[in-house]
């Protein structure tokens, strides 16, 4: 994801693109290739360049006679999260969250009807939203996951998203999870990497969802964040989340919350968007084997196709510079097979 | 430890400890009792209350049949550092590191001889040192901390401990870990806990010999942080530290920190001084089985007895209320058959 216009709030989302309409087709067909991979690794990558720099790569990086080992206490791989782990479009499901739970919360805040920005979004006109600017995301953010011990937070988004569904492809948001990427962190993890999310998202509603749907255990979650506030209620301490921003984890962002969370330049990173793109070229720019990818969302039919003029998602420098930086460049229509796991 | 009257720094180091010299006596003989533990885990524990304690919680916690069990992703186990995992006698570790590299970085700064806080430092006058509060405490770390990348000050972290020696026992720093509290990381970590560090030293001190001397990789320690700086340095992108504090882990911040960093309420706390009493309530606090043990310093012989009275690692409140709040209370002296491992 990009996020790289907006505005330092927790998740950083676009309030421009508030309640905003898809207007690419997306499908969630299963359209597994006929053909079978010449290697049981990666079953939903095509044979290509794209899945053969990852099969290289971990080739090189876990034999100790290789020039390019490298230690297992140095195997980390960090991914972004909208966009390259799942879909993004046409709203960040954060945001399609925080709209959902100001709905919600309607009837015990009658006087949300008459205050902004909660009038304009309950009445559904997103350009009156973006018109009030950061402030206005700021109260959102603050009404909506504020006050909530970590427990109630992950509790409302669990419930959230056992029953929200995508405006266009009707399917739960957790199954638009990207099945390739699914087996590559499930591959790199069998090579002995270590996997970290890192996005420009809140990191507690990330870690709601990350370790059922891509294995990934809640510390391993980077992501923007609130302050915390330690208080003892009715004799018993806790720790609940503010309103109020402590960190951004975008753009430069990245690789300062990965220096301080993680503490180890990345081996591999894995973006989709500017967003990204200092985390990429911090990553690549490291001594020894390096690996920078981008997924490049080509696929109207499948999922969507966008890049250079989305609001979502936008991703010009890193394409520019991809060849140059020996970055690799997924073309998502021809690289992989299938988009989303087949729905149980 | 404690740092609980010390001032917002990175490290939190308490400015009146600089230079102070041990009173009592430690000596790094290795005691191994004669008869062997009933059970091959923990073999440096002798039996006893708090042995059992460690033991049977695993045992419940793991035991599917359990009322006790605990899923696997929230089996977290997190541990001070000074006091807990190694010795923090005469002073904490991370001083001597600071002392010694204002000594190093000596030639070339010849202005740190008439400029304080350093003048004083140079001269082996603590108390001077003391009397100019924060302000000097936060200039000898910027000045020792500052500027460097993350590989630049891991490096000068790890070889001051390849040469630097303990002022009374004579040994590396990183021999005065605990011999039982390896096996006790070890024991919980076959029983499919994940292991944290939550120190109120740096965070990037720690993470210099986290991995080599615990087993715990450097993303599964927190600690005190200073802010990160995202530049590029002759074009190549690099993440700097920066003397600015950006977060103390300490009191109340250690249970801040976890939620921040680790997103989950821990299951089991190990810490020894009121540093550690708010990261202990809060474990315990939590629903389901929680287990908080307190290391309690009672071995003048082996190690050092203090608790009540130290300016270092003072435990009060934590002695007190460990019976009502069902803690463990480790007695050094009566339960460790041995301090620190073999010496290699």
């Amino acid at each position: 994801m990009t996020r790289g216009a907006c505005v330092a709030a927790v998740g950083c989302l676009c309030v421009a693109t508030l309640l905003s309409v898809a207007t690419g087709c997306a499908a969630a067909r299963d359209v597994r290739a006929a053909a079978p991979s010449v290697d049981s690794a990666l079953p939903s990558w095509r044979d290509g360049a794209a899945r053969a720099a990852i099969v290289d790569f971990a080739a090189r990086t876990t034999d100790p006679a290789s020039v390019d080992f490298v230690p297992e206490p140095e195997r980390i791989a960090v991914f972004d999260n909208d966009g390259t782990l799942w879909a993004e479009q046409p709203m960040y499901v954060q945001l399609a969250f925080i709209v959902d739970r100001v709905k919600a919360l309607r009837a015990a805040h009658s006087e949300w009807e008459t205050t902004e920005p909660f009038a304009s979004l309950l009445k559904g006109d997103a350009k009156a939203v973006a018109a009030q600017g950061e402030h206005a995301l700021g109260a959102l953010v603050a009404a909506t996951h504020g006050g909530m011990t970590d427990d109630e937070f992950r509790a409302a988004v669990r419930g959230w998203l056992a029953t929200a569904r995508h405006p266009t492809t009707g399917l739960r948001y957790d199954a638009m999870v990207y099945q390739p990427m699914l087996e590559v962190l499930a591959y790199l993890r069998a090579n002995g990497y270590r996997t970290f999310i890192v996005s420009g998202g809140g990191v507690d509603f990330v870690r709601a969802f990350a370790t059922e749907a891509y294995g990934i255990p809640s510390d391993q979650v980077i992501g923007s964040t609130a302050k915390y506030r330690h208080e003892t209620r009715d004799g018993v301490p806790t720790v609940a989340k503010t309103g109020e921003i402590d960190f951004v984890d975008d753009g430069k962002g990245k690789p300062v919350g990965i220096a301080s969370r993680i503490g180890m330049r990345p081996r591999i990173a894995f973006g989709n968007s500017d967003g990204d793109f200092e985390m990429l070229a911090w990553t690549t720019a490291g001594q020894g084997a390096r690996l920078g990818v981008l997924i490049h969302h080509t696929d109207a039919e499948r999922e969507w196709a966008y890049d250079r003029a989305s609001p979502i998602g936008k991703l010009v420098r890193g394409l520019d510079e991809a060849p140059a930086r020996g970055w690799t460049v997924v073309d998502m229509a021809r690289d992989w097979s299938v988009i989303y796991p087949e729905t149980k």
